[in-house]
Protein backbone atom coordinates (compact mmCIF):
# COMPACT_ATOMS: atom_id res chain seq x y z
CA UNK A 1 0.00 0.00 0.00
CA UNK A 2 2.75 2.59 1.01
CA UNK A 3 3.96 1.45 -2.63
CA UNK A 4 0.76 2.70 -4.07
CA UNK A 5 1.10 6.18 -2.09
CA UNK A 6 4.06 6.57 -3.85
CA UNK A 7 2.99 5.71 -7.47
CA UNK A 8 0.37 8.24 -6.82
CA UNK A 9 2.81 10.43 -6.00
CA UNK A 10 4.54 10.14 -9.12
CA UNK A 11 1.02 10.93 -10.92
CA UNK A 12 1.02 14.06 -9.12
CA UNK A 13 4.47 14.53 -9.90
CA UNK A 14 3.87 13.87 -13.60
CA UNK A 15 0.97 16.18 -13.38
CA UNK A 16 3.10 18.53 -11.77
CA UNK A 17 5.96 19.06 -14.58
CA UNK A 18 3.50 18.39 -17.41
CA UNK A 19 1.69 21.86 -15.82
CA UNK A 20 5.14 23.64 -15.59
CA UNK A 21 5.44 22.80 -19.39
CA UNK A 22 1.81 24.04 -20.68
CA UNK A 23 2.67 27.50 -18.33
CA UNK A 24 6.30 27.98 -20.17
CA UNK A 25 4.65 27.16 -23.25
CA UNK A 26 2.05 29.65 -23.02
CA UNK A 27 4.22 32.19 -21.40
CA UNK A 28 6.34 31.65 -24.30
CA UNK A 29 3.94 32.05 -27.23
CA UNK A 30 2.93 35.29 -25.13
CA UNK A 31 6.38 36.86 -25.35
CA UNK A 32 6.86 35.88 -28.93
CA UNK A 33 3.61 37.78 -29.66
CA UNK A 34 4.93 41.00 -27.83
CA UNK A 35 8.30 40.94 -28.55
CA UNK A 36 7.58 40.04 -32.31
CA UNK A 37 10.17 37.29 -31.40
CA UNK A 38 9.42 34.73 -34.36
CA UNK A 39 12.37 32.46 -33.21
CA UNK A 40 10.45 31.94 -30.10
CA UNK A 41 7.21 31.58 -32.17
CA UNK A 42 8.58 28.57 -33.91
CA UNK A 43 10.08 27.27 -30.51
CA UNK A 44 6.86 26.97 -28.95
CA UNK A 45 5.18 25.29 -31.87
CA UNK A 46 7.94 22.26 -32.25
CA UNK A 47 7.82 22.01 -28.42
CA UNK A 48 3.87 21.01 -28.45
CA UNK A 49 4.97 17.52 -29.05
CA UNK A 50 6.49 17.25 -25.61
CA UNK A 51 3.25 17.95 -23.63
CA UNK A 52 1.45 15.11 -25.96
CA UNK A 53 3.91 12.90 -24.40
CA UNK A 54 3.38 13.64 -21.13
CA UNK A 55 -0.33 13.42 -21.39
CA UNK A 56 -0.04 9.92 -22.88
CA UNK A 57 2.68 9.04 -19.98
CA UNK A 58 -0.11 9.98 -17.76
CA UNK A 59 -2.48 8.38 -19.46
CA UNK A 60 -0.54 5.18 -19.16
CA UNK A 61 0.42 5.67 -15.65
CA UNK A 62 -2.68 6.12 -14.73
CA UNK A 63 -4.53 2.82 -16.37
CA UNK A 64 -1.61 1.18 -14.56
CA UNK A 65 -2.77 2.34 -11.24
CA UNK A 66 -6.22 2.08 -11.83
CA UNK A 67 -5.49 -1.81 -12.66
CA UNK A 68 -4.12 -2.16 -8.90
CA UNK A 69 -7.53 -2.11 -7.31
CA UNK A 70 -7.05 1.51 -5.56
CA UNK A 71 -9.71 2.83 -2.81
CA UNK A 72 -12.48 4.91 -3.71
CA UNK A 73 -10.55 8.05 -3.00
CA UNK A 74 -7.66 7.22 -4.88
CA UNK A 75 -9.54 6.06 -7.68
CA UNK A 76 -10.96 9.30 -8.13
CA UNK A 77 -7.61 10.99 -8.07
CA UNK A 78 -6.75 8.68 -10.67
CA UNK A 79 -9.53 10.43 -12.91
CA UNK A 80 -9.24 13.31 -12.00
CA UNK A 81 -5.39 13.10 -13.28
CA UNK A 82 -6.20 12.04 -16.70
CA UNK A 83 -8.60 14.78 -16.98
CA UNK A 84 -6.22 17.24 -15.99
CA UNK A 85 -3.35 15.74 -18.18
CA UNK A 86 -6.36 15.96 -20.98
CA UNK A 87 -6.83 19.84 -20.07
CA UNK A 88 -3.48 20.53 -20.24
CA UNK A 89 -2.61 19.16 -23.21
CA UNK A 90 -5.24 21.69 -24.70
CA UNK A 91 -3.44 24.41 -23.19
CA UNK A 92 -0.51 23.28 -24.79
CA UNK A 93 -2.51 23.56 -28.52
CA UNK A 94 -3.85 27.04 -27.46
CA UNK A 95 0.08 28.20 -26.71
CA UNK A 96 0.63 26.70 -30.27
CA UNK A 97 -2.04 28.40 -31.98
CA UNK A 98 -1.06 31.55 -30.48
CA UNK A 99 2.57 31.26 -31.53
CA UNK A 100 0.88 30.72 -35.01
CA UNK A 101 -0.65 34.18 -35.20
CA UNK A 102 2.35 35.70 -33.34
CA UNK A 103 4.50 34.69 -36.59
CA UNK A 104 1.95 35.98 -39.22
CA UNK A 105 1.42 39.15 -36.57
CA UNK A 106 5.43 39.87 -36.99
CA UNK A 107 5.19 40.16 -40.87
CA UNK A 108 2.94 43.30 -41.14
CA UNK A 109 3.76 46.54 -39.06
CA UNK A 110 1.73 46.00 -35.09
CA UNK A 111 -1.90 47.20 -35.21
CA UNK A 112 -1.58 48.81 -31.37
CA UNK A 113 0.45 48.64 -28.79
CA UNK A 114 -0.65 45.32 -26.31
CA UNK A 115 -2.15 45.99 -23.13
CA UNK A 116 -5.29 43.43 -22.58
CA UNK A 117 -4.27 40.66 -23.78
CA UNK A 118 -1.04 40.45 -21.69
CA UNK A 119 -3.77 41.64 -19.27
CA UNK A 120 -5.83 38.53 -19.92
CA UNK A 121 -3.01 36.02 -20.18
CA UNK A 122 -1.57 37.04 -16.42
CA UNK A 123 -5.03 36.29 -15.92
CA UNK A 124 -5.27 32.84 -17.38
CA UNK A 125 -1.72 31.79 -16.23
CA UNK A 126 -2.39 32.64 -12.83
CA UNK A 127 -6.01 30.84 -12.72
CA UNK A 128 -3.98 27.84 -14.19
CA UNK A 129 -1.51 27.68 -11.59
CA UNK A 130 -4.03 28.40 -8.87
CA UNK A 131 -6.16 25.11 -9.88
CA UNK A 132 -3.14 22.88 -10.83
CA UNK A 133 -1.68 23.77 -7.31
CA UNK A 134 -4.77 23.05 -5.49
CA UNK A 135 -5.35 20.03 -7.05
CA UNK A 136 -2.05 18.82 -5.90
CA UNK A 137 -2.42 20.10 -2.22
CA UNK A 138 -5.86 19.25 -2.13
CA UNK A 139 -6.98 23.17 -1.04
CA UNK A 140 -10.35 23.00 -1.86
CA UNK A 141 -11.02 26.67 -0.82
CA UNK A 142 -8.54 27.57 -3.54
CA UNK A 143 -9.85 25.40 -6.08
CA UNK A 144 -12.92 27.07 -5.73
CA UNK A 145 -11.60 30.65 -5.53
CA UNK A 146 -10.30 30.01 -9.35
CA UNK A 147 -14.06 29.02 -10.84
CA UNK A 148 -15.46 32.81 -10.62
CA UNK A 149 -12.37 34.12 -11.61
CA UNK A 150 -13.49 32.87 -15.37
CA UNK A 151 -16.45 35.12 -16.20
CA UNK A 152 -13.74 38.25 -15.67
CA UNK A 153 -11.84 36.88 -18.45
CA UNK A 154 -14.79 36.16 -20.51
CA UNK A 155 -15.56 39.64 -20.37
CA UNK A 156 -12.13 40.84 -20.97
CA UNK A 157 -12.56 38.67 -24.22
CA UNK A 158 -15.15 40.57 -25.02
CA UNK A 159 -14.13 43.91 -24.67
CA UNK A 160 -11.08 42.81 -26.69
CA UNK A 161 -13.46 41.86 -29.16
CA UNK A 162 -15.30 45.00 -29.60
CA UNK A 163 -12.25 46.97 -29.58
CA UNK A 164 -10.76 45.14 -32.54
CA UNK A 165 -13.98 44.90 -34.41
CA UNK A 166 -13.93 48.57 -34.09
CA UNK A 167 -10.55 49.05 -35.64
CA UNK A 168 -11.90 46.52 -38.64
CA UNK A 169 -14.83 48.81 -39.23
CA UNK A 170 -12.35 51.47 -39.10
CA UNK A 171 -10.21 50.92 -42.02
CA UNK A 172 -10.05 47.19 -43.79
CA UNK A 173 -6.19 47.11 -43.73
CA UNK A 174 -6.87 46.47 -40.13
CA UNK A 175 -8.95 43.27 -40.68
CA UNK A 176 -6.25 40.66 -40.69
CA UNK A 177 -4.66 42.02 -38.04
CA UNK A 178 -7.39 41.98 -35.96
CA UNK A 179 -8.55 38.57 -36.97
CA UNK A 180 -5.29 37.24 -35.49
CA UNK A 181 -5.88 39.25 -32.48
CA UNK A 182 -9.40 38.09 -31.59
CA UNK A 183 -8.03 34.56 -32.36
CA UNK A 184 -4.89 35.08 -29.73
CA UNK A 185 -7.87 36.09 -27.26
CA UNK A 186 -9.83 33.39 -27.52
CA UNK A 187 -7.33 31.10 -27.01
CA UNK A 188 -6.70 33.01 -23.77
CA UNK A 189 -10.07 32.74 -22.77
CA UNK A 190 -9.97 28.92 -23.35
CA UNK A 191 -6.85 28.37 -21.26
CA UNK A 192 -9.30 30.22 -18.53
CA UNK A 193 -11.46 27.45 -19.55
CA UNK A 194 -9.02 24.66 -18.65
CA UNK A 195 -7.83 25.90 -15.77
CA UNK A 196 -12.00 26.20 -14.63
CA UNK A 197 -12.48 22.72 -15.79
CA UNK A 198 -9.15 21.56 -13.33
CA UNK A 199 -10.44 23.18 -10.47
CA UNK A 200 -13.86 22.31 -10.79
CA UNK A 201 -12.81 18.70 -11.18
CA UNK A 202 -10.24 19.27 -8.33
CA UNK A 203 -13.46 20.46 -5.70
CA UNK A 204 -15.37 17.05 -7.00
CA UNK A 205 -12.49 15.45 -6.19
CA UNK A 206 -12.03 16.28 -2.66
CA UNK A 207 -15.36 17.33 -2.06
CA UNK A 208 -17.12 14.48 -4.21
CA UNK A 209 -19.48 17.09 -5.16
CA UNK A 210 -19.95 17.90 -8.61
CA UNK A 211 -20.17 21.70 -9.31
CA UNK A 212 -19.65 21.58 -13.08
CA UNK A 213 -22.59 23.24 -14.68
CA UNK A 214 -24.48 23.89 -11.73
CA UNK A 215 -27.57 25.31 -13.04
CA UNK A 216 -28.69 26.31 -16.40
CA UNK A 217 -30.10 29.67 -15.17
CA UNK A 218 -26.32 30.66 -14.43
CA UNK A 219 -24.64 29.29 -17.59
CA UNK B 1 -18.93 -11.26 -14.47
CA UNK B 2 -21.77 -11.65 -15.58
CA UNK B 3 -23.93 -8.95 -14.21
CA UNK B 4 -20.32 -6.74 -15.07
CA UNK B 5 -20.53 -7.30 -18.44
CA UNK B 6 -24.08 -5.56 -18.78
CA UNK B 7 -23.02 -2.97 -16.37
CA UNK B 8 -20.19 -2.55 -19.30
CA UNK B 9 -22.86 -2.70 -21.91
CA UNK B 10 -24.90 0.17 -19.91
CA UNK B 11 -22.25 2.56 -20.03
CA UNK B 12 -21.87 2.23 -23.60
CA UNK B 13 -25.73 2.38 -23.75
CA UNK B 14 -25.55 5.87 -22.16
CA UNK B 15 -22.69 6.66 -24.21
CA UNK B 16 -24.64 6.24 -27.05
CA UNK B 17 -27.56 8.30 -26.28
CA UNK B 18 -25.31 10.83 -25.44
CA UNK B 19 -23.74 11.04 -28.87
CA UNK B 20 -27.43 10.96 -29.98
CA UNK B 21 -28.38 14.20 -28.11
CA UNK B 22 -25.30 15.82 -29.18
CA UNK B 23 -25.70 15.12 -32.76
CA UNK B 24 -29.37 16.48 -32.19
CA UNK B 25 -28.12 19.35 -30.33
CA UNK B 26 -25.87 20.58 -33.31
CA UNK B 27 -27.85 19.46 -36.19
CA UNK B 28 -30.98 21.87 -34.63
CA UNK B 29 -28.41 24.45 -34.43
CA UNK B 30 -27.68 23.85 -37.96
CA UNK B 31 -30.98 23.97 -38.67
CA UNK B 32 -31.82 27.37 -36.52
CA UNK B 33 -29.17 29.27 -38.38
CA UNK B 34 -29.89 27.96 -42.15
CA UNK B 35 -33.59 28.22 -41.17
CA UNK B 36 -33.06 31.52 -39.58
CA UNK B 37 -35.64 30.26 -36.07
CA UNK B 38 -34.49 32.18 -33.32
CA UNK B 39 -36.93 29.63 -31.43
CA UNK B 40 -35.07 26.53 -32.31
CA UNK B 41 -31.57 28.38 -31.46
CA UNK B 42 -33.14 29.08 -27.77
CA UNK B 43 -33.98 25.30 -27.68
CA UNK B 44 -30.33 24.16 -28.30
CA UNK B 45 -29.36 26.72 -25.53
CA UNK B 46 -31.91 25.28 -23.02
CA UNK B 47 -31.20 21.29 -23.72
CA UNK B 48 -27.30 21.52 -23.07
CA UNK B 49 -27.66 21.42 -19.75
CA UNK B 50 -29.25 17.52 -20.99
CA UNK B 51 -25.79 16.85 -22.28
CA UNK B 52 -24.27 18.11 -19.00
CA UNK B 53 -26.24 16.00 -16.73
CA UNK B 54 -25.70 13.00 -19.37
CA UNK B 55 -21.43 13.76 -18.72
CA UNK B 56 -21.94 13.50 -15.21
CA UNK B 57 -24.13 10.21 -14.98
CA UNK B 58 -21.26 8.73 -17.61
CA UNK B 59 -18.47 9.53 -15.34
CA UNK B 60 -20.65 8.60 -11.56
CA UNK B 61 -21.09 5.26 -14.09
CA UNK B 62 -17.61 4.95 -14.91
CA UNK B 63 -16.37 5.59 -11.37
CA UNK B 64 -18.17 2.95 -10.04
CA UNK B 65 -17.54 0.42 -12.56
CA UNK B 66 -13.96 1.63 -11.73
CA UNK B 67 -13.77 0.53 -7.84
CA UNK B 68 -14.76 -2.70 -9.41
CA UNK B 69 -11.68 -3.73 -10.54
CA UNK B 70 -12.19 -4.38 -13.78
CA UNK B 71 -9.84 -6.80 -16.23
CA UNK B 72 -7.38 -4.33 -18.14
CA UNK B 73 -9.49 -4.30 -21.38
CA UNK B 74 -12.91 -3.26 -19.83
CA UNK B 75 -10.80 -0.62 -17.74
CA UNK B 76 -9.40 0.51 -20.98
CA UNK B 77 -12.73 0.70 -22.35
CA UNK B 78 -14.80 2.36 -19.11
CA UNK B 79 -11.47 5.02 -19.38
CA UNK B 80 -12.06 5.32 -23.04
CA UNK B 81 -15.57 6.02 -22.30
CA UNK B 82 -15.34 8.83 -20.15
CA UNK B 83 -13.26 10.73 -22.47
CA UNK B 84 -15.63 10.40 -25.27
CA UNK B 85 -18.00 11.63 -22.55
CA UNK B 86 -16.31 14.70 -22.23
CA UNK B 87 -15.94 15.23 -26.25
CA UNK B 88 -19.65 14.76 -26.54
CA UNK B 89 -20.17 17.35 -23.73
CA UNK B 90 -17.73 19.74 -25.43
CA UNK B 91 -19.86 19.25 -28.84
CA UNK B 92 -23.07 20.18 -26.90
CA UNK B 93 -20.97 23.54 -26.14
CA UNK B 94 -20.10 23.89 -29.51
CA UNK B 95 -24.05 23.53 -30.16
CA UNK B 96 -24.83 26.29 -28.05
CA UNK B 97 -22.28 28.47 -29.99
CA UNK B 98 -23.44 28.05 -33.23
CA UNK B 99 -27.01 28.54 -31.77
CA UNK B 100 -26.47 32.24 -30.23
CA UNK B 101 -24.38 33.44 -33.03
CA UNK B 102 -27.84 31.96 -35.25
CA UNK B 103 -29.98 34.04 -33.05
CA UNK B 104 -27.71 37.45 -33.03
CA UNK B 105 -27.16 36.82 -37.00
CA UNK B 106 -31.12 36.33 -37.49
CA UNK B 107 -31.23 40.34 -36.01
CA UNK B 108 -29.71 41.45 -39.76
CA UNK B 109 -30.67 40.20 -43.31
CA UNK B 110 -28.86 37.30 -44.46
CA UNK B 111 -25.27 37.99 -45.92
CA UNK B 112 -25.09 35.18 -48.13
CA UNK B 113 -26.42 32.12 -49.23
CA UNK B 114 -24.94 29.23 -46.99
CA UNK B 115 -23.87 26.16 -48.97
CA UNK B 116 -20.50 25.62 -47.15
CA UNK B 117 -21.63 25.77 -43.62
CA UNK B 118 -24.12 23.16 -44.10
CA UNK B 119 -21.03 20.75 -45.74
CA UNK B 120 -19.22 21.28 -42.98
CA UNK B 121 -21.74 20.62 -40.95
CA UNK B 122 -22.52 17.10 -43.00
CA UNK B 123 -18.94 16.68 -42.61
CA UNK B 124 -18.44 16.96 -38.84
CA UNK B 125 -21.77 15.45 -38.12
CA UNK B 126 -20.68 11.98 -39.77
CA UNK B 127 -17.63 11.60 -38.24
CA UNK B 128 -18.45 12.08 -35.34
CA UNK B 129 -21.44 9.38 -35.85
CA UNK B 130 -18.56 7.08 -37.58
CA UNK B 131 -16.54 7.41 -34.55
CA UNK B 132 -19.19 6.66 -31.73
CA UNK B 133 -20.20 3.80 -33.64
CA UNK B 134 -16.72 2.70 -34.25
CA UNK B 135 -15.90 2.87 -30.73
CA UNK B 136 -19.51 1.19 -29.37
CA UNK B 137 -19.01 -1.66 -32.44
CA UNK B 138 -15.04 -1.83 -31.62
CA UNK B 139 -14.21 -1.37 -35.53
CA UNK B 140 -11.00 -0.32 -35.68
CA UNK B 141 -10.71 0.09 -39.51
CA UNK B 142 -13.94 2.66 -39.01
CA UNK B 143 -12.35 4.26 -36.33
CA UNK B 144 -9.14 4.83 -38.30
CA UNK B 145 -10.97 5.87 -41.41
CA UNK B 146 -12.54 9.09 -39.14
CA UNK B 147 -9.14 10.42 -38.48
CA UNK B 148 -7.91 11.83 -42.04
CA UNK B 149 -11.51 13.40 -42.35
CA UNK B 150 -10.79 15.93 -39.89
CA UNK B 151 -7.68 17.42 -42.28
CA UNK B 152 -10.59 18.36 -44.78
CA UNK B 153 -12.86 20.08 -42.09
CA UNK B 154 -10.02 22.06 -41.61
CA UNK B 155 -9.37 23.26 -45.33
CA UNK B 156 -12.97 23.93 -45.43
CA UNK B 157 -13.11 26.08 -42.53
CA UNK B 158 -9.36 27.94 -43.65
CA UNK B 159 -11.90 28.39 -46.92
CA UNK B 160 -14.68 29.80 -45.88
CA UNK B 161 -12.30 32.15 -43.28
CA UNK B 162 -11.18 33.49 -46.25
CA UNK B 163 -14.10 34.34 -47.84
CA UNK B 164 -15.74 35.85 -45.08
CA UNK B 165 -12.69 37.89 -44.51
CA UNK B 166 -13.20 38.96 -47.95
CA UNK B 167 -16.74 39.82 -47.46
CA UNK B 168 -15.33 42.11 -44.76
CA UNK B 169 -12.68 44.20 -46.80
CA UNK B 170 -15.44 44.64 -49.57
CA UNK B 171 -17.95 46.21 -46.93
CA UNK B 172 -17.24 47.52 -43.24
CA UNK B 173 -21.60 46.70 -43.00
CA UNK B 174 -20.69 42.86 -43.57
CA UNK B 175 -18.19 42.75 -40.68
CA UNK B 176 -20.10 41.57 -37.88
CA UNK B 177 -21.97 38.81 -39.83
CA UNK B 178 -18.70 37.77 -41.15
CA UNK B 179 -17.34 37.61 -37.71
CA UNK B 180 -20.74 35.16 -36.75
CA UNK B 181 -20.09 33.63 -39.20
CA UNK B 182 -16.31 32.89 -38.73
CA UNK B 183 -17.01 31.81 -35.32
CA UNK B 184 -19.84 29.24 -36.45
CA UNK B 185 -17.37 27.29 -38.71
CA UNK B 186 -14.39 27.74 -36.05
CA UNK B 187 -17.56 25.29 -34.06
CA UNK B 188 -17.22 23.35 -36.51
CA UNK B 189 -14.43 22.43 -36.84
CA UNK B 190 -14.10 21.92 -33.20
CA UNK B 191 -16.90 19.52 -33.33
CA UNK B 192 -14.62 17.67 -36.15
CA UNK B 193 -11.78 17.88 -33.58
CA UNK B 194 -13.83 15.52 -31.22
CA UNK B 195 -15.40 13.18 -33.11
CA UNK B 196 -11.47 13.06 -34.26
CA UNK B 197 -10.35 12.49 -30.54
CA UNK B 198 -13.08 9.97 -29.84
CA UNK B 199 -11.69 7.57 -33.22
CA UNK B 200 -8.28 7.95 -31.72
CA UNK B 201 -9.55 7.27 -28.56
CA UNK B 202 -11.37 3.73 -30.11
CA UNK B 203 -8.47 3.13 -31.82
CA UNK B 204 -5.97 3.08 -28.82
CA UNK B 205 -8.61 1.25 -26.86
CA UNK B 206 -8.56 -1.82 -28.99
CA UNK B 207 -5.28 -1.68 -30.68
CA UNK B 208 -3.78 -0.72 -27.51
CA UNK B 209 -1.87 2.15 -29.61
CA UNK B 210 -1.42 5.75 -29.20
CA UNK B 211 -1.92 7.08 -32.51
CA UNK B 212 -2.76 10.53 -30.83
CA UNK B 213 -0.05 13.06 -32.00
CA UNK B 214 1.94 10.57 -34.21
CA UNK B 215 4.68 12.93 -34.89
CA UNK B 216 5.75 16.25 -34.89
CA UNK B 217 5.82 16.60 -39.04
CA UNK B 218 2.58 15.54 -39.17
CA UNK B 219 0.78 17.82 -37.10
Amino acid sequence: MQHFEQELAELKQQLLSMAAQADQALSNAMRALVDRDAALARKVEDDDQILDRLEIEIDEKAINLLSKAPLASQLRLITVAMKAGVDLERVGDEATTIARRARQLNEEPQLKPYVDIPRMAGMALSMLRDAVQAFVDGDMAKARAVIPRDKEVDLLNKQIHRELAGYMVENPANITRSLHLMVVAKSLERVADHAKNIAEEAVFLFEGQDIRHPSPASS
